[in-house]
């Protein structure tokens, strides 16, 4: 039977969402390895950020609803996401990981986590079933397994990789079109969009080769 | 020197915008050949629908901004576009491309199309150009170009199809993973989500496909 991954959204697009590139690059790279993939985002409310200035708009809109627009409209709550029908679980990034999910972008190391994605997070890591995560998604998950002595990457960034071991996890410096694998505490992470002038060949790179390891742990 | 390709963008998503998995495709096969790109939308209002429901919410926002979300902010209005800048031109599909760059999606070949967008069009395969269209973006090239003959594929869908054959154009099936040139007059178009159901990966194999060809055109 083909592997079961979640894939966790934050939004939609640049500044205040997932990352556009590394959400896609994450579902062709799962469609291509023949796994089955279902998508899920909080329920949530985001405030817009302006893509070309970064400004906040003071709109709001809903991280579900937002995140449908990648998804093609199918799309779960987060809340409905059960680990025992998956095999796998799968963080694209962008600033919705770090904004929506946890409050990292504000708050580094010390940020709080939404209650769901720290629920889930914990429920894959002690059913060990594997992680991967793009980009800034790795402090997340290290916010919440840090102490676990879980080893993540987020490319080359110092200030990031230094924040990230104060959650106890280990940081490794990794390349664009590269991924780390911690295969003792099943965690896969790759830093796409970390390295701000990437090509979108070179992320799709990076997140199509954690995407295999990731489904070949599962 | 490498290639230029000029991709425009008609919003940000599932039921009102750019095809996300399309638009990326896109940008991921262009970077790959190692073609530059420059992302344009047109400066105009959309009209939201949810991309969960297929209904309108009553919002409006901007075409530009929207796709500066799939565009990494690194984006310009659809009036600058210069032909003479560019050896190429990509057109992703989705609703946006039915709603906002043209009117198809309510009038099938009578449609009206964004002042714009038929310059564009226009410009480019006057100065022998290639044009590649992409889902339902082809139906808006036959719009502008079917009276010179140009050949397309948006699939197999026959209604559309004979829409299409009432511009001037000619109708080619094509699979999703495969496209469809006219060498004669420059255009290369691929269905991608004309079937519905595909995955992403056939999308971005069929993508991949057209863009290599447009680029090697170029």
């Amino acid at each position: 039977m083909s592997k079961r991954i979640a894939v966790i959204l934050s939004g939609c697009g640049h500044k205040d969402g997932s990352e556009i590139t590394e959400a896609v690059s994450t579902l062709i790279a799962l469609s291509e390895t023949g796994a089955s993939y279902e998508v899920f985002a909080p329920d949530t409310t985001l405030a817009v950020n302006d893509p070309m200035t970064s400004n906040p708009t003071g709109e709001l809109r809903n991280v579900l609803t937002e995140s449908a627009r990648i998804a093609r409209g199918q799309i779960r709550p987060l809340s409905a996401l059960q680990v025992s029908e998956f095999d796998a679980l799968a963080l694209p990034g962008g600033f919705g990981a770090a904004l929506n999910l946890c409050t990292w972008a504000r708050e580094g190391a010390a940020c709080s986590v939404n209650f769901e994605v720290d629920r889930v997070l914990n429920d894959f890591y002690q059913a060990e079933k594997p992680i991967g995560a793009i980009c800034i998604a790795p402090a997340l998950v290290a916010r919440v397994l840090g102490k676990k002595g879980i080893t993540v990457t987020i490319g080359n960034d110092r200030d990031t990789a230094a924040e990230i071991v104060k959650t106890g996890a280990v940081h490794e410096n990794c390349a664009v079109d590269d991924f780390v694998s911690d295969r003792e505490h099943r965690v896969v992470t790759t830093p796409a969009y970390m390295y701000g002038e990437a090509k979108p060949f070179e992320v799709f790179t990076g997140v199509r080769k954690a995407m295999r390891e990731l489904v070949e742990m599962a």
